[in-house]
């Protein structure tokens, strides 16, 4: 599972489509791009039932000057789409998303982000850091991104918020949770109102809430996780991206299961990261698909 | 971790022990063995705290002639045990534990027992299978154990279990849930008294109940595991032995996460009784301390 | 990844597809399959390279009355096939393919595919057992599978490769070598002429030959792996399909090694297996694509 | 496996025994503790044959004021050492080694250790960074670390080592080459004199040399791994400490398989840096014995 990989450059596009299965979508798809002089680099498809069922497709293609043809393909897709009733986008690898990070005093999460874009794996923008926390702002200083300071009390959640979305403007395509101990208010995942990846520092379902580690030290397992999911109204019961664990024995403290779990929790949230930047996760309902 | 391996012949010994930590345990128990002529083969601790907590020990040791010294060293260790408040308990490989199988239809974690058991890696003899249905019947046939079937409905539970305990007798140290789809009573596990390890389909303490893979695909996590743990009168909430996962994704099915999430079963399953046959788990309140 | 899942039926097909990458591919089978009534039901495929590399495809399809209808949509895509430049066939999953199965003395590899063949994980009928050893005979007589003990010696070997021709005819889809420890002569390779996948004990290419556990207890390495790759000429050379570790640490002896070994190589094996039966595998130069 | 559990503090002390097995060991060396009023913490051992073999120990004890009462304590040992023949060392946990890092362009094992030593999982000062590149001289900055750059090539690689060994001075106790991309001299080993740590981007023994990844590829391996070792003189053939692998598949290319091997490789470095450094490691002949 090439967990990672990227196509990138200015002439590649993605198609995501959603609609309900029947025979001849791809046919109809796939004849579409050829006519439209695009070379298909990669195909993915899965159907929840191929009779009656909800059908999924991601097409990476490569169309030679598509930065002047964008528009105009997708205006030619939409019939075709709407004859089968498609949800449908299309992106273009080289619209990098735009990325605001938010994050509390732990930086384990943050840090590997912030690397990991550094590196050339994650195809994104990031435009600044917000944290409740002062703790995190060399980390941000040394990568040269903006950091914000918002306190946040109970008393202040309203207004801190309403700074935080001015802060965000129209600009941000996606919010990244690095280990933000804050819980949003519905208001702000209404007014934000684009997707939000949060990391749980626990394999979900087991563990919700904000003492996941002193609770599996308590019930005694044998294996600790990490859960990356889009945030939703409904605290830690959003759609999963990706799940990891990593074994652990009775010698095990609470901080030990701290310690060695913030390297499970960083990878598991840089990989859903990582994917849903490139176009590679569809939420249906309240799963996912992602193709990997 | 060499998650199998047994020390094994008539001469090899194991002594247990669980007391109030202070210095000096070692020392007093080594120098009891060293002077008994015991040679140690293998020593593992833990303890929950060096200064106040709980010690744990497993020592494995070689002593010629043992079997017609055993409960002299017993008697001998008595005093020593007394004076640390030790619960302790000296075995012998060579005594072989009696285990009796309880299954229902589902022959996959039954047929990796007795693989495993005719394979030399579980080190016991198998008194028995006990089914609430005859499908496994030709699988006890074909290793030559005995198998009795008692079908078990809410009106003749209470006498079925009257007749697996005549069955059982006072011989059995251990039953095996290899995938038993019964709710043993209360009063069956205060009658029968000592140590029953299941095998739960589900990365407890997610999924609890009796359709774990149902509610793993409606929840569309990406990984489903196996848990082994002893029965206690409050369900699938026992001290856990051993746990582990396999990766699935969008595409898995109800059915399929059942197919793939049996390999995981019998695997763990067998791993926690070989660990418990070589008497390498200690319970300690609602956790395990797992000896591997 | 649903590493066992098997779409089947009487009216599944499966098309696979192997040739030069160049645009148009997709729209032309999916069409194909469309005009032909077919609804796929599953379509994996990958491009060495999209602008000239091979590219490569599976498509699992539902065409009502496909048995009937079979060789005629095979005879009307050999003129799309050759248009392309296809290496290709198409299967029906109601095919089962036959197998033969060699195994020497070490039961597990064998028990474990006879299992699953019988839990149905493996859509394959398995016409015989092959062993140079009388132990696993009785195995065999479990399962109702006929056992033929054909002694090889370096006198004998070119006759009892001659005797083993003879018992599987012309039938014979798949030989598994389920650690079967003589090497087949490159004659028998020819003669046979069809596809043979074998279990290696090591983690290939490390550990080469006949002892990968004792060298991999010399090397002091801290995982122990199996390879399950189809068998050429060139020993332990042949194309990889699958590989999986367990960890093991400074404890572990030979023995250690090879009885926890035993674990690992069984899964992969099956799992090879498997992959293969239902056409998930594609030979392309001396590496397999594998559409799980 | 509590893989980073350290024992931290003043008065933790740490005794590592080698020594021909034979009863009364264990006895000798706890009531040795118990005699100077030390409280075992964690006790490890291992024998490679109760009876004719080599015993290792790990003991970590606390002792109050060990800081004044070591150099003591040492003196006392000896005689009971030389009485069993051990090779034994003691050391404090307060007692931080001193660590110079090797490294070329890649950054990744170099961020990670820097952030693990920042968040307290490697328990060392780092003295210096040295590269025959001028590439991470930011990351050096960044971390507050003095760098070094000294360009190697063949010509100048006899002065470029003096010049490392000069910088090293005598107090360097662990050099970690960190995808440092020269080959060190046996000279400089020789000079040097202290154990050096690398990470090898393959799964030893396969893939020795420059290239691994690429020959990883051109194999069609389903997994990739990487290997921390000792340096012998031998390239990489010095003693393992930690491997581990990820899963790949036909879709990934060299530079996926790069991009994606640097993960594992630095997770697997700073795991053996970090039981290195708290003294889990002994070296027996060309294999480790590893206490974690």
């Amino acid at each position: 599972m090439p967990v990672d990989t990227a196509l990138t450059g200015p002439d590649i596009g993605r198609l995501l489509v959603t609609c309900p299965d029947r025979p001849g979508i791809v046919a109809a798809v796939s004849r579409f791009l050829y006519d439209a002089g695009a070379n298909i680099v990669e195909s993915q498809q899965y159907s929840t039932n191929p009779f009656d069922g909800t059908f999924f497709l991601l097409v990476t293609y490569h169309l030679a000057g598509l930065a002047r043809r964008d528009s105009e393909l997708a205006d030619e897709f939409s019939d075709l789409a709407n004859s089968f009733g498609m949800d449908w986008k299309m992106t273009r690898a080289a619209d990098r998303k735009k990325v605001a990070i938010f994050v509390s005093k732990a930086d384990h999460a943050l840090q590997e982000l912030l690397w990991r874009h550094h590196s050339g794996e994650l195809n994104c923008d990031i435009q600044l850091i917000i944290s409740n926390h002062p703790d995190t702002a060399p980390v941000a200083a040394t990568w040269d991104i903006p950091f914000h300071h918002i306190p946040v009390t109970p008393q202040t959640k309203h207004e801190a918020e309403a700074r935080e979305l001015k802060l965000l403007g129209h600009e941000t395509d996606l919010i990244v949770l690095a280990r933000y101990m804050q819980i949003l208010s519905a208001d702000f995942l209404d007014s934000f109102g684009g997707p939000i990846i949060n990391i749980h520092h626990g394999f979900l379902p087991a563990f919700v809430g904000g003492n996941p580690y002193g609770e599996a030290a308590e019930r005694g397992v044998k294996l600790v996780g990490a859960t990356a999911h889009y945030v939703t109204a409904d605290l830690d019961a959003g759609p999963i991206i990706e799940q990891d664990i990593i074994r652990v024995d009775h010698r095990c403290s609470v901080s030990d299961l701290q310690r060695m779990g913030k390297h499970v929790e960083r990878s598991v949230l840089a990989r859903a990261v990582a994917w849903h930047l490139d176009d590679r996760v569809i939420v249906h309902k309240n799963k996912t698909i992602v193709f990997t």
